[in-house]
């Protein structure tokens, strides 16, 4: 099996290192900068790609793992291209690729991607798609390569899920920022939330999120709720956050 | 050491266990419900105390552990007691104890404990402060047999780290919920999500928060937060928190 990268950001470096953890060659790499194409071709003795008319016809698959928006410009340029092609985004329909391949798909990884922290790619959800069967059955077989965790998902709910992550995951990490920035401001240690952070997180692990919600507003704990208030008026912006999100804790009780 | 437990919630069966786990007698539990505190008091081998103008006048704490707006009315009929009496709560004042005891003080443990979930106490960090210096010693020695991260924490910070703690924690498992209920709505596993969640707090264990921001916000990506709304269309509410949580992202970026 013979995979070409094109993409060399968070998500182009993890799937290129679970790739060489799986021992699948990638023959090359591509990146818009190509000095980033060679850092990342280096660490998994890939060819670069400089011009993308030079894909290796070969390969059995394309990887594109780039921007959303840069899709579809990108992927004119790979023409003619025999092979598998498959974008992992989230986002974008299946049939960005339709007018273009007789073979295409997508593989999504349903992860956050710091280039610089691992992660185990073995139990990373993978969703696929494909424009058919025997596409799928190929996109299937790389990546149950890569993960115990293969799904099936057309891009209607493909959608829904990108959605519902920005929920668990972007939006998440911003409240841990709205956390961090109130802590500093009264020379407190973001070390000492750590713990919590990660136990919420543990908590829901086995169960459902729904019952293990703590806290002032499920309790309808109106004396702490306006203490909180309080606290927070000088930071109309904060102030706004909280009770937009202790009035919907308090809604998904009824 | 001997201690008596005011208290059979989640906080308090917790910090009962702990106690337990470091060997520190519980010689009564007390409990609105008698029966709640019959099952914790059989759990650690410890009396129930039906009445609390019989609290054990040997003992060297008094740990109260309820609603916030219980502690001042129970505290009363506690009156009398030589020990330390200390409460466990984020949002409380320690003056609340003021006209009632001589020794007295707050052990509040940062984080989220539910019944069923194992904790390990031992990294829990623990906020101290007491009305004068040779009860807070105490409270230490006390406190270091539970956690090996115990903190001298004013009632003023303490009440920030309370807050803190309702962003990271509270706010964070609201949005838990309202990811699973999306899924839901389409059929969708929350499985699928909970790699990811577990992921997004393990980033922030060694990284801040701010340096591991992701997602269409703070890319400005303003497709993908166009195709979004559009999704939310129906369920107003909850598009007003994607709106102002994504405005607050972008914001942080400035």
């Amino acid at each position: 099996m013979k995979v070409v990268l094109v993409g060399s950001g968070n998500v182009a470096t993890h799937i290129a290192l679970a790739l060489k953890a799986a021992e699948i060659a990638v023959v090359q790499v591509w990146s818009k900068q190509t000095q980033n194409a060679k850092t990342l071709a280096d660490q998994i003795q890939a060819d670069v790609l400089t011009n993308l008319s030079e894909i290796d016809q070969q390969a059995d698959f394309c990887i594109v793992s780039i921007k959303d928006d840069a899709i579809t410009s990108i992927t004119k340029e790979l023409i003619g291209f025999k092979g598998v092609v498959v974008h992992t985004s989230g986002a974008v329909n299946l049939d960005v690729f339709e007018t273009y391949f007789e073979k295409y798909g997508v593989l999504y990884p349903l992860q956050t991607f710091s280039i610089k922290k691992e992660v185990d790619f073995t139990s990373v959800p993978i969703c696929i798609e494909a424009n058919q069967e025997k596409t799928l059955q190929s996109i299937r077989q790389l990546a149950e390569k890569l993960s115990r965790n293969v799904i099936e998902v057309d891009s209607d709910k493909r959608k829904i899920l990108h959605l519902a992550a920005v929920f668990a995951c972007n939006f998440t990490n911003h409240l841990y920022v709205l956390s961090s920035d109130l802590l500093a401001n009264y020379d407190l240690d973001f070390e000492m939330i750590r713990p919590l952070i990660l136990e919420t997180a543990a908590k829901v692990q086995h169960a459902l999120p729904r019952a293990v919600q703590t806290g002032p507003a499920i309790r309808n704990d109106e004396q702490t709720l306006k203490k909180h208030e309080e606290l927070l008026l000088k930071q109309p912006q904060l102030l706004n956050i909280y009770q937009t999100l202790s009035k919907s804790i308090k809604k998904t009780k009824k």
